[in-house]
């Protein structure tokens, strides 16, 4: 079993170690942090640098597939070695995922087309015009792809995804281990609930985060 | 405004990553990733490596602390250099934080010496063991100090900080824009509600977690 987490210049930090810590807990998998060449990419703040392992090539079949997002999606269109990857390594896999805007580079390598999908709020027209069908949900499983919202919801979904491929009592075991009984000190963490403040303020930021 | 957090071999990368994700959109502040020697680290898992760009010696006068944990902390006790950095470090900072059993490690330099603190859940009697008086809540604050529940607390905590730290408003503009909005698949993350055989389970692999 083979998990392959893709990590690229100014990918987001939680939308791929969020995943990362559920799914390195898969029995049996091995997580392979993948990249177009091995060494150091630095996140989206460029104040983090984590480490690339295993080359694109080096890994043509991995079972399940995960792409975060953050604004250096946008360098992932066709043309790019991880566009190419991805196109074959999704014949193989079981499960194709991702986290916050990564579904923009799934979409643009043809995976979601006509698929229902989500990406991070801000994205929803970015997602449509890739030709997937935005939904405004947590997590999105259609078919064998498996995307979720912004950032932080990595982590619901890789647990969602545990509870559908190892059943619900192994994922269980796996949130009561990292103790994801989340208590979030504000109740506004969707655009559907938060203020307006907030949203103008995210929103005037969006291309630091899209 | 500089914002110092700790990696060490054998850290869990979420206890890191999560507050890293939140305090890197700390207005005016500087995150340093900081450990004994600059490269990589290797997390718990093994899978994930992580980049220390900064030495100790290099940030004596951190106005946040944040230290995770993961069970490479059991290598971080007297007469190590994280120990020697910790305890000289604190006098400078405004807020010494933890996530996870990263509270064993301020507990051992003598940090949280009869204050009230956490830790993953696995963990309570060892904090105790260390001078701590123990709460199982999600973030506790005591004076300066402020430590996490387990793993994936370490948002909640920053989050919690920030609200402090920068106000409520500034603290849910960075909560929306990672769209904190968690939904996790079961009501069973923490001790209090787990079913007994996911107890069992996670307790079963405690040498891996604490």
């Amino acid at each position: 079993m083979k998990i392959a987490i893709v990590l690229f210049e100014h990918c987001t930090a939680l939308d791929a170690v969020g995943p990362y810590e559920v799914l390195s807990r898969w029995p049996g998998a091995t997580v392979h942090m993948v990249g177009e060449h091995k060494g150091v990419v630095r996140t989206d703040t460029e104040m983090l640098g984590l480490h690339v392992d295993t080359t694109y090539d080096e890994i043509p079949d991995p079972d399940i597939i995960m792409v975060p997002g953050g604004y250096g999606q946008r360098d992932h269109r066709e043309g790019s070695a991880l566009h190419a990857w991805l196109q074959q390594a999704d014949r193989h896999s079981t499960w194709t995922t991702s986290a916050c805007t990564g579904s923009l580079i799934l979409a643009s390598a043809g995976l979601l087309t006509s698929r229902r999908a989500t990406t991070h709020w801000l994205a929803y027209d970015d997602l449509a015009a890739l030709g997937a069908i935005p939904a405004s949900e947590r997590v999105v499983f259609d078919d064998k792809y498996v995307t979720a919202a912004g950032v932080s919801a990595g982590i619901d979904m890789a647990l969602t995804l545990a509870a559908e491929g190892l059943g619900e009592e192994m994922a269980q075991i796996m949130q009561l281990g990292l103790e994801y009984d989340p208590q979030p000190p504000f109740a506004t963490g969707g655009p559907a609930t938060a203020p307006q403040f907030a949203i103008d303020a995210v929103t005037a930021v969006r291309d630091l985060i899209v």
